[in-house]
């Protein structure tokens, strides 16, 4: 079991939602306005302790002076998330993974991760060695997301990807070079979509075990996306198209 | 006529494969790799002087560590960018404008006109008063599109969507109450999407410009996607409609 912190007013209203046992306890200041005393509150009610602290001292602890005056202390229990055998044993055709193969920014993650929130990913599926951590910028930027998707770290990302597909699910990987756009196909099966890192894209080995590349449209001069944007693009086309067939 | 600064060696070789007569030096460190001595040559090339600096004083002029060996200065030319009469006068049935009201974080409007080159819009209009300047981390989060998309700057929001009404153009503004989706129209005609800013949405005045409001469905727990990414899903929704109708 490690530690972590949540900061910003509505970063940890959305954690006391979501999972009030894992808070250990907050810091606030002692200036208050309405809404920081509506999250003391709510913490209070949560039977999590409150405690008095300086500006600086929650910037500290948080890593950064955009807390708002609170800082919620969490434990982060390992085990509590998804397993990838569990995702595969409650497989469902709508079942929809997002995988991001290597994403460093913890702003594009905590996006990538408020979006999979909004489009109903079942989970997030990260390598562990090439992946930014779920720290305390990537919880506030996912404003709740980071609460509510399973993150699931794998060794090995291409096994991972071999494991999905021998149980039915079609890996779409996003492309610049793709034949294909993601507008070409119905999303009838389960889906795993793998997006790349900020400056590469796929790696060649993650490229591979993908069923099917895909691109977006460019219609400007801009190479690409922002991975973040990307990947709400993607996702909301992938549950477009599944409404827009059914 | 003002000056600016581009920072990176991908932001400065999009800006000077667009405009190079902008340019007025590039400040280089002395240690070089390959692609820093790709960009220098395109530079010299485009006729525009390099002078060695440091990377400390790289970091003063671009007001960010993040450089990579390289700053360019550039004029800034008023009234080189179009205008809205302009932009009326080549209206088409798939004219394209993004109207973001008042959004003020700098990563957020570079992501955003990043996603409107890639989808092809025409404009990219904002208030003069209550809205983050084109900066150096604007144009470099852009990643090209900031020299690409004309920007135009209105004192009254208001009265510029009643003139783009009035030409005929559709105004679509996004709104999480909204009780159409972004899926139920086909953008058969002149468009412009119309985005909130990042805490607050839009203003009540600038909902009631709007032909339509529409909302981007949330399947999670999460309120809303970040600005940019809303603007992406919304952008390449309507061609992607616009293109499965024709």
């Amino acid at each position: 079991m490690s530690e972590s912190f949540i900061y910003g007013i509505h970063a940890v209203e959305k954690f006391l939602q979501h999972s009030t046992e894992q808070g250990v306890e907050l810091f606030a200041t002692e200036k208050r306005n309405p809404r920081l005393l509506s999250v003391i509150g709510q913490t209070r009610k949560a039977n999590i302790p409150v405690q008095f602290a300086s500006r600086d001292e929650l910037s500290q602890l948080a890593g950064s002076d955009k807390h708002q005056g609170c800082v919620l202390r969490i434990n982060v229990i390992a085990g509590q998330q998804k397993s990838l055998e569990q995702c595969i044993s409650e497989l469902s055709p709508n079942s929809l993974f997002l995988v991001l193969d290597g994403v460093q920014d913890p702003h594009n993650l905590g996006a990538c991760l408020r979006s999979a929130d909004a489009a109903g990913v079942d989970a997030l599926i990260i390598p562990k060695d090439r992946s930014v951590k779920l720290n305390a910028t990537v919880r506030k930027v996912a404003a709740g997301g980071a609460e509510t998707i399973p993150i699931i770290e794998v060794t090995n990302l291409a096994r991972c990807l071999k494991d999905l597909k021998a149980a039915g699910v079609w890996i779409y990987g996003t492309c610049g070079d793709a034949e294909q756009s993601i507008y070409d196909f119905d999303y009838k099966s389960p889906v795993a979509l793998v997006m790349g890192s900020e400056g590469d894209g796929l790696r060649r080995l993650t490229a591979e075990q993908c069923d099917q590349l895909v691109k977006l449209p460019m219609l400007g001069s801009v190479e690409s996306l922002n991975v973040s944007v990307a990947t709400g693009v993607c996702l909301y086309e992938i549950n477009r198209a599944r409404t827009a067939c059914s």
